[in-house]
This record gives structure tokens, sequence and C-alpha cells, in this order.
């Protein structure tokens, strides 16, 4: 059925629309409503379009087998347990991770909406893809938005050798006027593990100040992880600040998961089926951590606008290091990359292409 | 008048109580009323006894000469000029510093009592010290404190040579139960500036990671600041994640700025009375962000209370890498400091007594 839309086997990109359908039927498939799948699609999406293709349709094989083994549950009773007028925590019932967020994401806006500023704390739930579109729900209500989360442990504190965090990414949504948005999206380590996983499949070695080996010591082996390594906070190492990287990185995760009753630190279950549960639990799933702020409840919108637009004119006249064509401005990027791959397509690696096709065989769908 | 409670001229070591009623006199003098005076005795001497000197009475003198120039007042009209259920903007009256950022983070908690979380910007204000003191005000009232404050720029963004940004600190505080509490305070470079201030003054270089030169290029120079050079972000280069800190220090200074109403990134004024002050300007003063949040508005206090003793106490075990005793929590080496430098005295190196004396000469007030 998706034949006419689809630019077929011998090429890489799929458009836009072909994906979306094809990730909502998948998820409908597994017992997700209509609106449920959609939010997940939409994600899903724009990971794939912001050019963050680690959270976008590869994962689509970890939630099918997750849904398999019972760890996750498609028609979830997603529930707020307790509330202010500026506060809530929603227990996400072990919903695949978009959908309770989401739903505390448009929870905070409308907290805002009332008290100037809401703030929800999500316990119960799963991976939920990228923090950044979360932020971004705000921005059309002329809000501030914020998102952060814990993840499966794979950061060592400062001084140790335990995995004990995950790369708990921050993302801030910030409205300007003729300018647009700053958006800012990052992991708190140096780089993103998926990074490490593509130099281990080359065969390359990574630099230093990215993972250390199991005695704390530095090393350029991605896939140190393996034999007991663990990847490095901001930072990097004590010299040059990685304890204020571990500062951030553990707020975050306090934020997701002390606030909300989820599992924090090494307690974070992982977010793929291959790896067991662990025995020992303190909260209930992953947590996340929402946040929106009515930019008139500081000032007139439109003034706060304006000076967005002067913040963000000013950093982008910032003279350039040699060599560098220009300064960026937090979100330059994927809104670059969104609108060459609405353009262009988004491209899938024939590995991501073949999963997809499986999971699509055993619920008799096609994927081309 | 201190006669008795001063160790002396041959020891460096003053009580805590000596120095206290010393800047209150001091602050008095240039027309502070006693309750502002002892605010901003409190952040000195907070600074102090957690072994952050750089923001201590080595600072009084910068205070006391921009109150020499009109730069600062002392008798001000601090006044909320917007305000919602949960949020506010607060007018600092050009302040010293502490004043408006005490009095707002005060706003803050009285806001969060109300509906569950409180959050103020403050523009018109100055330096006000260690941004930890304020974060900690929320702790008695069992609620999280959040302080932010954009800084005169030194801090290039990534791909840049030009100065924007201050090392714009993030302060957090969260209360536990058994456990004290987590107390995040950190600027959002790999080091602070008073550490090339100190390698400067010995003579040495530093690591490089810390600053670049006026052309972007890596450099080992303290004193680099003083020929076109620039302080790096956390994270230090891009393949490092130097990106990462930028968006930090780009947050800081738009919550603190741009919700307010102050100068933000390269117009942020200085805090010391021997530079001038900018002709352009895009707002007034320096800014700061304070926030209040209520932890049960969450949960139950004390579940809340227990869960950060266990998260507390379980990075306390984690394992220490080789040749490290044991991994630290946010807050751990300050609150040693505390206990020590309130047992044994606070240590003042005697360019700052000597510049203690002068003030106080030129008062007709003693400090020995």
């Amino acid at each position: 059925m998706y034949t006419e839309n689809n630019p077929g086997n011998n090429m890489e990109s799929y458009k836009y629309d072909y994906l979306f359908s094809f990730t909502c039927e998948i998820f409908m498939k597994m017992g997700c409503s209509s609106k449920d799948a959609a939010t997940i699609a939409e994600v899903f999406l724009a990971a794939e379009i912001r050019d963050i293709p680690s959270h976008g349709m590869i994962r689509l094989k970890d939630y099918y087998q997750l849904w398999q083994k019972g760890r996750i549950k498609t028609d979830p009773d997603i529930r707020i347990v307790h509330e202010t007028p500026s506060t809530a925590v929603v227990d996400g019932d072990m919903a695949v991770g978009m959908v309770p967020a989401k739903r505390s994401m448009e929870l905070a806006i409308s907290k805002a909406l009332q008290t100037g500023t809401g703030w929800v704390a999500t316990r119960n739930s799963n991976h939920f893809g990228i923090a950044g579109y979360y932020s971004m729900l705000a921005l059309k209500h002329d809000m501030v938005g914020i998102c952060l989360t814990n993840a499966n442990p794979l950061v060592a504190p400062t001084f140790s050798v335990s995995p004990m965090m995950g790369t708990n990414p921050i993302a801030v949504a910030i409205p300007a006027d003729k300018q647009p948005p700053l958006v800012a999206d990052f992991a708190t380590t140096p780089i993103a593990r998926g990074k490490l996983a593509v130099a281990e499949k080359k065969g390359e070695k990574v630099a230093f100040g990215f993972v250390q080996d199991s005695k704390g010591s530095p090393s350029d082996d991605p896939a140190i992880l393996k034999s007991g390594g663990s990847m490095l906070t901001l930072g990097g190492d004590r010299l040059h600040g990685s304890h204020k990287g571990y500062c951030l990185s553990a707020l975050v995760d306090i934020f997701s998961a002390v606030f909300s009753g989820a599992n924090f630190g090494p307690f974070v279950p992982p977010s793929v089926a291959y790896l067991p549960l662990l025995e020992e639990k303190v909260g209930e799933g992953t947590g996340h951590f929402f946040g929106a702020m009515r930019i008139d409840a500081f000032r007139e919108a439109s003034e706060f606008k304006t000076s967005m637009d002067k913040w963000i004119t000013t950093f982008r006249s910032a003279k350039p290091a040699e060599g560098q064509e220009n300064v960026l401005i937090p979100g330059d990027i994927e809104r670059d990359a969104e609108v060459r791959n609405i353009k262009h397509g988004i491209k899938l690696v024939p590995a991501v292409r073949e999963d997809l096709k499986a999971i699509a065989q055993s619920f008799e769908i096609d994927f081309e």
C-alpha cells in the first residue's frame, strides 16, 4: 500500500510521509492507539530529519523486542499521581516513552498557562527518543521548553570507574522573533554513545578524553565499555572540569528520577531487550523532567523575543577563529538538516532497512 | 573596637565574627542599612569559609571603588516590575549584588510556598558573590534551590575568538535526610578566572584546554587574555564537546539577562571600577536567575529525602579509580572547608589585608 510513495529498493532515501505511516502502522499492530502511534512516529522522524539517526528508525527494533518481552505497554494507563498549581508527577505505566513524555510536556504547558510556569517529573517511562522534540513543543505557545531524561548507566563520575550515569541529555528551546528559535539539545558527555559504536564497527580508535579503562586510565578503544571501561563526563578529566560534567549529569538524573520516583543512576533499566532487567530497583522505570515557562510571565512577550533576536545576531556576528567560517547558534545545524532531509528524503542504512522489513513481515505489512 | 576578637597582626587567620562585623561596618559606612550590610557580609564570608576566596574579602575593594565612582547604590529601591503566581522580575536598582539577589531568592521561595515553584529573574544588579549561597537558602524550606548569573565577557563560543560570555555559574542545592544536602556550584568553564591570575603571578604556564590566543589557537599562557586571547568553554575544543559548554554558558546568560532585561553576552558591565562601563547597552546592569522548588510539590518530602539519601550513598560507594580514595558528592569539599575554616579561622593573604586596612582607614575604622 505504500508503493506509490516508496522511492524503491535501490534507493536509500525515504519520504517523511512514507516512514511516518509505516511507523504508525507498526505501533498500531503492537496495540497502540492511532494517536499514540502518531506521537511515536513523529518523535522517531524528528530525530531522523534532525540528523540524529541514533534516536530514529533504528530504535524501532528495540521497542518491538521490548514489546515482545512484555517490557513495554502499548495500552498504558498514564496518570497524574501528585500535583500543585505549577507542578505534577506523571506515572507512565511502562508505556513507549514518547507517549507519557509528550503527555507530560503538554501538562507542563497547561500549568504554565495558569501560573506562569509548569514543571512535570515523569516516572515508569522508557526511552523517549530525542529530548529536543519535547522542549520544542513549548515554542508555539511563546514558552521556553525544557526537557531532561536519565538513561542507562555508561558514564563514571569523576575519580570513579563505575558506570553510574547515562549520557543524560539537556534540551532547552527558546523562542525568538524574526530569528529562528534557539534549541540546545546535548548529552552531558563529550560524545554520544553511538559515536563509539561507529568507530568500533570501522575498526578505528577514538580520541582520548571520551572513555577510560576498568582501572580509570585514559583509553582510545571504542569497545572499552565491553571490558569494564566507562564513558567520561563532559570535561574529560578532573583538570579540565570533568567534575562539572559529573555535576550536570547528576542533576539531570536527580531531576528525572528523585523528583518523580523513577530509578536513578546505576538502577536505570536498559532500553534494549537483549539486556536483562536489573534485580534491584529504587523506583519505577526510567525518569524524565519537563519544564514550560511562559515568556510573558517575565516580560512582554514581544520584548523578550526582540531581545532574543539581538542575542542571536550578536553571537552570530562574533569573530570566527582562524579557519572557521562562522559562529553557530544552538539549533542551527539541526534546522538546516530538517530542510535538507524533508526535501531529499530520509536515508536509512541497509541494516536498518532489513530490520524494518523483518518487523513489517511479522505483521504482514509491506516495507520496500 | 575589634581588638579583642582579632588574632593579631602576625597571624593570617581571622575569626568569622571579626570579619563579619568589620564587613558590616564598612558597608554601613558606604550607606547600606544594617540589614543589607549583614547580607553582604554573610555572602562574602560564605565564599571565604567554603574556600572560594576569589569571591570573598578580596572583592570588598572592588565594591568600594565602584561605590566611589557612583556605579553601585547603597540605598537602592529594589522592586518587583513584573509577576505571575510562580514568576517575577526584580529590578535591583544598581545595588550591591548580594542585596537584590537575596531578596530575589526569598521571593522565589515565597512563590514556591504558594504554587509549588518560584522563578525570579533579576536585572540591574551587580556581582553577587557565590551563586551557591542563594541556592542553599532554599534548603531549610525543604526546597531545591537554583541560582544562575551572567558575568563580564571572557569566554569565546566554539569556533570564535570573541569573548562573548562570562564564566556564568550554575548552582543547585538539593535537600537530603540523614545525608548532607547535595550542593553543586560551578562555572561553565573548565577553570575559574582566578586560577589564571594565580598562575600568571607565579610565572607558570597552564595546561592546554583553558585558553586560546587571538587567532583561536591553543595556548598555555595564563596572561593571554591581555593580548586578545579568551577562555574556552567546558569541553575545551569542539572534538571534546566545547559546543556543549557553549550551550550551557549561553543558557545561563539568556536565563539571567533575556528573562530579566539585563545586559547579556558581551554587554555585561565589568564588575571592577578600573574597567570603564561600555558605551552600548542592551539592558540594565548584570542579570541573575533564581528558582525554588518545593520537594513536596512532587512527592512526599520524606520520600524525596530518603531517595536523595539513597542516591548519595549509592554514588559515594562507586568504585574509585586506581590511585583515588573515594568518589565525591557535589558539595563535599566545600562543607569540609566550612568546618575547618570556622574552627581554625579564615586566612587572608597580605595583599588583601593591606587593602582592607586602607579602606578601613578611609572610614576611620580599625582593621588589625
